[in-house]
C-alpha cells in the first residue's frame, strides 16, 4: 500500500514537474533558438507584415516606404478612392485609363505573398560588379531564359542577353549601337500608329548619328537602297495590339529593333517563337512590375551587343542589384510547378476585360474598337481569342474629330491618337490598370453608350 | 478516504491532460498563428538567414542570388581567395586597387544586420509612379536631407532633389540640362587630374549641344566671355582628394556642376556646408552601396531641375523602386540615435588606412603620395587629418615614366595617370576596397619599398 502510494505520489509529482517544464521552456528555448539561427531578418519580416496588415478596404495598400503618419505608413488609395482607409469613392472622379501601368497583376502577387517576398540584407551586393565582373546576375539571366522557354515566345539560344533601365533605356541603347558606325545618320522609323517613345527619345538625345524620320510605311516602297534605316517594330503593337513584321524592305543598310514588350500569352496568341536579331522585352508587361525598371534585350550580333553594353555602362554602370534580386524572386515564383499559372491568370483577366469592354462598345454605332483576329497559340496549343493590353478606341461620327474630348466629357481619360502619330479620332484606352480603374471605365463607358443610344432613339 | 483518493486521481489525470495539451497544442497553435499573423515574410527571412550562415572564412560571402550548386548559393570570394569556403589565398595574386568599389563599409552593414535588412513584398510599388505621380520616394528624399544635416556637408534647403542611376547618370543629365537651350555648343571642361567619366560620357553621347574641351585650367585666364562653358568641379577631387573650387572665371555663359561624391566626413574635413547651384552626390560613397545605382542631385534653379528630370524620365522613367526602398532602410539605419556612427566608423577606417600606407611610402625616396592638409571639420568640430578615398601615387625617378608598369611588376594593379589626363608617372590606388584588398596592397607595397631600399643600399 505504501509502495503504491509512493508510486502514485511520484507519478503525480513527475507530471506536475513536466507541466512546469512545458510552461517555462518556451522562453529559454526561444532565446536559444534566437542565438542559434541568428535571426537578423525577422525584424524586417515583422515590419513588412505589419504594413501589409494595414487595411485599405481593397482600394489601396500601404507601403513600407510610404509617407508615415502617427508612426505608420498611410494607405495609398487607387484613383478615385479616398479616406484614411480608401473606403470613399469620389462619385465624380474620372476613369483614368491613360497610362500603361500594369496593376492588373497586383492581385496575383498578393496571392503569392510568401513565395514572392525577398529579404535584402544590408550588405547585399555592394560592389559595382558581380563576381564574374559583369553587371548582370547570372541566375536572373538563366531564369529569364527559362520563362521564355515556358511561354514559347522567343528563341533565346545563341543570343546575348543585356539588361537596361526598363525597355525604355534599351530602345535608346539599340539605336545607338546600330547607328554609331554608320557613315551617314540613320533614319529611325516606326509604322503608325506608333508608340511615342521612339520619336520623343530619338529627338531628345539629339545625337549626330540618328534622327527620327516618322512613319515606316512611307519607306515601304522606297527604292533608295543606300539610306541607313532603323525600323522599330512593335509586336504586338502599342496601341492596337496587332502582330507586326518590319515594313521597310530589308537590305544591307536597313536594320530592325523588335519591341516585344507585349509578346506574352497575357496579351496575344503566340503563333511562333520570335527569332529576330534584336528583341526587347520588359518585366513591366510580364510580371507587372513597372516600378522595377528592368528590361532586357536578346541580341544576336556580338558587335551590336558590345555596343549596347557600352551604352548601359556609360549611362549608369548597369542596373540596380536590388531590382535584379527581386526580379529573380519573381521569376522563381513564376517558374514554380510548370510555370504556366501567371500566363493563365493574366490571359484570363485580360480576356475577361476585353469581353466586357467589347460587349458595351458593340451596342454603339458611334464608337468602335479594333478587331483582333483569333489565332493559333503555341503556348495554349489552341486557337485563342483576343486579350490585348489596350483598346484602340475610335469615334466613328464625322464631327467627333477629337475623340479624347468626347471621352473626357464622359469622364474618361484616354491617350489621344496624335500621340501615336495618327488622327485624334482614335484614343488609346489602357486595360492594364487596377480592377478599380477598369470597373470605373466600364461604368462610364456604359453610361456614354447608353446616353448615345438614347440620343439616337430620340 | 474515497474522496481523497478521488481528488488525487482527478489531480493526476488533470495533470496528464495538461501535459497532453502542451504536447499537442503547438501544432494547432502554429497553424492558427500562421493564419492570424499572415506570416508571409518568414520564409523569405529564413531563406536570407540560411544564405548568410554559409561560411566563407571571412574572405567572401554567399548571396541570395548567387550561382547555386547542390541546392545552395556558393561562396563568392574576395580577390585572391579561392576554394569552396574562400579559405585559400593565392600567393602570387596581384593586389587589385584599380576600382573605387567601396567595400570598406561592408563590415559596418554586417554589424547592423537586423536594422538594415528590408523585405520587398511581391506587390511592392508595381506602378510606374509613386502616389504623388513622381518617380521619387518622398520618405527617401526626407531621410537623405536629414543625413546631409547630420554630416553638415550641404545646404539642401531651397533646392530641388532628383534621383539618377548613380551619380553617373546625373552627370550626363546635368550637362544636358545646362546646354540644351544654348545658342552654340557648350565646352565641357574639368581641371586635371580629372575623373575620366566627364570626358568619356560627353564623348560617348555625341550630342550636338556639348563637346568635351579638356582641362579647365587652360580657361583660367581666358578673356573670351562669350563661350559657353560647363565646368565639372570635383570636390574632394578624384583622384587626389583636394577640395576644389571652380577655376573658370564665372560669368553669364559659364556654369559649374559640383561633383561632391566624396564630400563626406569619411574622406575629408568638411570646412563648410556646400551651397552650389548644382551639386551631385551618390549612395556609393556614403553607404558603400555602389551596386544600388542611386545618385542624387540638389538643384537650385527650377528650369535646370525640370530639364534634368526630363532627362531621367526620357532615359528610363525614374530609378528602381527596390533600390529606393532599400536606400531608405539604409538611411534609417544611419540616422539611428544621433546619426554619427557611420561617419565615425568610416573616418576611422579611412584614416587608419591612410596612416598605414603613408608609413610605408614615407620610407621610400622613389615613391610619394599626395599631401593632404589638416583642416577644421564642421562635422567633427575640430581640426582633423587626412583620410582620402585614393592615394595619388607618384614615381619620383626620372626613368619611371610608366608608374603603373612599375607597380604592376610589383604585383599591384592601379589606375594610370593618363586616365585622369596627366602623365603616367602618377597612379591612382583605391583605398576603398575590402580589407583583404587593402592588406594585400600594404604587403606588396612594403615589399616594393624595401626592395627599392635594398637596391639603394647596394
Amino acid at each position: 500500500m505504501t509502495i503504491r502510494r509512493f508510486c502514485c505520489s511520484f507519478c503525480f509529482l513527475a507530471s506536475v514537474a513536466l507541466n512546469l517544464f512545458f510552461v517555462i521552456s518556451p522562453y529559454y528555448l526561444s532565446d536559444w533558438k534566437k542565438q542559434k539561427l541568428s535571426n537578423w531578418a525577422e525584424e524586417a519580416a515583422a515590419e513588412a507584415e505589419a504594413v501589409a496588415l494595414i487595411s485599405c478596404s481593397g482600394h489601396g495598400r500601404a507601403y513600407l516606404d510610404g509617407v508615415v503618419v502617427d508612426g505608420k505608413p498611410v494607405c495609398e488609395c487607387n484613383t478615385c478612392y479616398t479616406g484614411p482607409d480608401c473606403s470613399l469613392l469620389n462619385p465624380d472622379c474620372a476613369a483614368d485609363v491613360n497610362s500603361g501601368d500594369p496593376l492588373f497583376l497586383e492581385p496575383f502577387w498578393m496571392q503569392h505573398a510568401a513565395s514572392s517576398a525577398v529579404v535584402v540584407a544590408g550588405w547585399h551586393r555592394m560592389s559595382y560588379t558581380f563576381s564574374d565582373h559583369s553587371y548582370i546576375s547570372q541566375e536572373l539571366e538563366n531564369h529569364i531564359r527559362r520563362v521564355h522557354a515556358v511561354a514559347r515566345n522567343a528563341i533565346t539560344k545563341g543570343k546575348h542577353l543585356i539588361f537596361g533601365g526598363g525597355s525604355t533605356q534599351l530602345l535608346a541603347a539599340a539605336v545607338y549601337a546600330l547607328s554609331i558606325n554608320l557613315s551617314s545618320p540613320a533614319e529611325v522609323v516606326a509604322a503608325v500608329p506608333a508608340y511615342p517613345v521612339y520619336k520623343t527619345q530619338t529627338d531628345f538625345f539629339q545625337n549626330t548619328h540618328f534622327e527620327y524620320d516618322g512613319d515606316a510605311l512611307l519607306l515601304k516602297n522606297s527604292s533608295d537602297t543606300t539610306a541607313n534605316v532603323i525600323e522599330f517594330v512593335t509586336s504586338p503593337n502599342n496601341p492596337d495590339g496587332n502582330l507586326r513584321e518590319a515594313v521597310v524592305p530589308q537590305g544591307a543598310s536597313v536594320t530592325a529593333i523588335y519591341d516585344h514588350a507585349y509578346y506574352w500569352p497575357h496579351f496575344t496568341a503566340i503563333p511562333a517563337a520570335a527569332d529576330e536579331d534584336v528583341m526587347i522585352f520588359t518585366i513591366s508587361k510580364l510580371t507587372g512590375h513597372a516600378g522595377s525598371r528592368i528590361g532586357w534585350a536578346f541580341v544576336k550580333d556580338e558587335g551590336v551587343y558590345q555596343k549596347m553594353q557600352s551604352y548601359i555602362e556609360e549611362a549608369e554602370l548597369g542596373i540596380s542589384r536590388e531590382a535584379q534580386l527581386r526580379a529573380l524572386k519573381l521569376m522563381k515564383t513564376i517558374l514554380h510547378a510548370d510555370g504556366r499559372e501567371i500566363f493563365e491568370y493574366a490571359h484570363k483577366k485580360m480576356s475577361d476585360r476585353w469581353r466586357k469592354l467589347s460587349d458595351i462598345v458593340s451596342l454603339s454605332r458611334r464608337f468602335s474598337i479594333q478587331e483582333v483576329p483569333s489565332l493559333f497559340c503555341n503556348f495554349f496549343e489552341k486557337v485563342r481569342g483576343p486579350s490585348p493590353a489596350y483598346a484602340w478606341f475610335k469615334c466613328e461620327r464625322n464631327e467627333d474629330k477629337n475623340c479624347t474630348a468626347v471621352l473626357r466629357a464622359a469622364n474618361i481619360i484616354g491617350r489621344p491618337g496624335s500621340r501615336f502619330s495618327v488622327e485624334d479620332r482614335y484614343v488609346r484606352l489602357s486595360l492594364l490598370k487596377s480592377d478599380d480603374d477598369f470597373n470605373l471605365l466600364l461604368l462610364r463607358l456604359d453610361k456614354l453608350v447608353n446616353q448615345d443610344d438614347d440620343a439616337n432613339t430620340i
